[in-house]
């Protein structure tokens, strides 16, 4: 199964793997390229077959496919390109830069150069964006056994054959899509459409988010979702294997935004040093600038805060805790949002959960925290003074006050985000950390001015 | 497209609803049960056909489906079940008691009784426990035609018929899988490994994870991979449905470690409060017992504090700003590990990396830090004292150690957890947070120290 090490070696000579392309599943081509520079991958596949560069460049996994068809010698990179299918040559094509998309495009016949004008006219992760225009479709006067034959001659240049399209020649719309699984177990003579099941096709339009095209393709366990205009005519066809590509780019997008960085859409280890940078400094900057707030609170309470200098010994604690509960009730509710579970309008009904979760949760921590100070003040390790009791109240009522904060506005942020428009996802754990870190300090020296009035303060 | 809003309202009769679910699509049927208590989602099952029902319970995303099959009528229930497919039986199974069980068991026919003993013996999260015993398979002396007839007579009772696996017949062992769209396009009369690529077949053995089992099907496209035991005969399959559910499912439990719980395992809004609390309180408690150290270290430095109070000013904002570039590392590594872009042996890598990269970050924040404090002193906002230009530098500095520090830790905690057998994905931000606050504080003091000695301290 695995790829003998040798030609995973950096020492592996490019002629040799170029020689070896033709026994290896293009998968593991990709895998061994992926390893290589940019130079070196160039020599590799120009040493491969024609056939076998266009199979390698098809797969989804391979990295910056544009820059190695820039690479190629003109008429290769023009022989390669006409063999890769048509989705992926889009996803390739948007990679290029003037003259060679001119060139690219020269390469191909009219009919894909229109399916690569049509993929790249939408959206990037959109249904149009991601489909492919290589699919299966019959008219609905064909037979179950003339359906079959038009499949064994297409089968080599379609992405995929097991989802076939029925379309009314009366208006080039969808009929229905039927199964080649139902297909075959179906009388030759018999009309096509005897082997559907009795039930309107289910499709999405081009600009449907992949996000959603991913959602219904696993809800209905399909193998391939048409993608059709508004007047019900296929355009396009997103694949299964489509979709789990689109769902582990996103899950990486959004592990990487909700751990505060912007998408890097590039293996960690390939990204350029200033690029990093980039993508990390952005969010860093602009939570630091929020968190400044942090310090113009404690300058307005400077005055407690020299009177009672024992409160700060409390602020870390108190503030991370806020935070932590923020992060744990955002990651809920970003993936319940995610997977439906929770729509927007439900917001409500969420926060009834949290806040009774909050005060629960805060009163576990506050305890904790008064049992932690009466046995460093009682054991000795420690002198927090004789208002001690005082003291070890404050941070308890704090603590149930922050907690509650912190899973309220933690729950409430991606609602928040969806209702204006953006990805529930883009809720990061260190923006809701900062959002109750300002609050946390106001809620802290408030309760503390509250129960120390006239005592330390 | 969209399930009528009627039938998803709460007022929609279980009869009504009943009655309908002969034209609904399964997987829509599942997500109007969803939204039911079990007392009505039991009422709506035993008003379905015996087929349809059956059809719905084979349906991945059906909540606490053990709870209604044990809520049924028992002859029901049996008739029910012997309808589901032998993975998700296993899977209900799974979350029955006796005397349900035994009962359930002798509703089914041997073999399926064996089936599901079979899935049932592996470990949860491993293919064995996903796959499905249910696929086709035949001997290596059948012809195209042979096969073909074959896949007609058994289409019905198989999860899927796009993958074949060809069995030689002298051991039993896995000759070759072949696909559909390949078998049609084949001469009726050869021999079906006619159509076959000459490559051995991808497989996985029945304890490999289901993270490895997604990553494989993914990387080489398949609509299903066998699962063989270690004399290559298979004992199942894994489709790529039950994949997409499984990295789904992965996904969630990912984010929600990430953000500091324990995986819900359920949707957010069924889950009872006290299971809520119980998988929030424990590692919130942790984090805070580990957080009480921030109390110890300003205790610790607590002659510092009082005599500059104005140090206690930035507390809050140094902190966070560790915290929050080591969310940003652990996010991108736990990512990258996962994958499989960066190994293990590369964590050297890695940190030759992030330490510059922390520098860079560091010095960014830093000089805006440094700014701020002047831009207050100067305009008169604030006043520092006299010695503000060093307590400045002090902030600036120590922004610079701490960002440095949490991108190092942040980064290799996933590759610490991965060495000690943990999953990486267990990284939560919050625990870098927690980890990077303790640390912090010392490095701010000890900084302080170094630069305010003779001035300030």
């Amino acid at each position: 199964m695995e790829i003998e090490e040798g030609l995973l070696s950096p020492d592996a000579s490019t002629a040799d793997i170029a020689a070896r392309a033709g026994d290896l599943h293009v998968a593991d081509i990709v895998e061994i390229l992926n390893t290589r520079p940019l130079a070196e991958r160039i020599q590799i596949v120009s040493g491969m077959s024609v056939e076998r560069a266009a199979a390698t460049l098809d797969q989804a996994g391979i990295d910056a496919p544009g820059a190695l068809i820039a690479g190629l010698a003109p008429a290769l990179a023009a022989n390669i390109f006409r063999g890769v299918s048509v989705d992926r040559a889009a996803e390739i094509f948007r990679q290029l830069r003037e003259p060679d998309r001119a060139r690219m495009l020269g390469a191909l016949d009219a009919d894909s150069r229109a399916g690569i004008a049509r993929v790249l006219a939408y959206a990037a992760n959109t249904a149009g964006s991601i489909m492919t225009t290589e699919f299966v479709s019959v008219p609905s006067t064909y037979t179950v056994a003339q359906t079959i034959d038009h499949i064994r001659k297409v089968e080599r240049t379609r992405e995929t054959v097991y989802a076939i399209y029925v379309i009314d020649p009366a208006d080039g719309a969808l009929a229905q899509s039927i199964s080649l699984r139902r297909l075959i177990t179906g009388e030759p003579a018999a009309p096509v459409l005897s082997v559907a099941y009795p039930r309107a096709p289910i499709t999405v339009a081009p600009e449907t988010d992949r996000e959603d095209v991913a959602r219904l393709i696993s809800k209905y366990d399909l193998l391939a979702i048409p993608v059709v205009d508004d007047r019900k005519r296929v355009i396009g066809i997103v694949t299964v294997d489509d979709v789990i590509d689109a769902i582990v780019a996103e899950t990486t997008e959004d592990v990487q935004k909700f751990g505060g960085v912007e998408a890097l859409n590039a293996p960690y280890m390939t990204i350029g040093f200033g690029q990093m940078i980039y993508k990390r400094a952005g969010w860093l900057c602009a939570l630091f600038l929020s968190e400044m707030l942090t310090a113009s609170a404690m300058q307005y309470f400077e005055g407690e805060l020299e009177k009672a200098v024992v409160l700060t010994l409390f602020i870390p604690l108190i503030m991370s805790s806020g935070g932590n509960s923020g992060s744990q009730a955002t990651s809920l509710l970003i993936r319940a949002i995610a997977l439906g579970e929770v729509r927007l309008r439900d917001w409500w009904k969420v926060a009834l959960r949290e806040v009774p979760t909050g005060l629960t949760l805060g009163a576990i921590l506050g305890v904790i925290g008064i049992i932690r100070i009466t046995i460093w003040q009682k054991a000795g390790i420690y002198d927090y003074g004789e208002h001690w009791p005082l003291i070890a109240l404050t941070v308890g009522a704090a603590l149930v006050g922050i907690v509650t904060f912190g899973s309220f506005s933690g729950s409430m942020l991606p609602f928040a985000l969806k209702r204006l428009g953006f990805d529930p996802a883009s809720a990061s754990a260190p923006f809701v950390a900062t959002l109750v870190d300002v609050t946390g300090l106001v809620i802290y020296f408030t309760i503390a001015l509250a129960i120390l009035h006239g005592t330390l303060l």
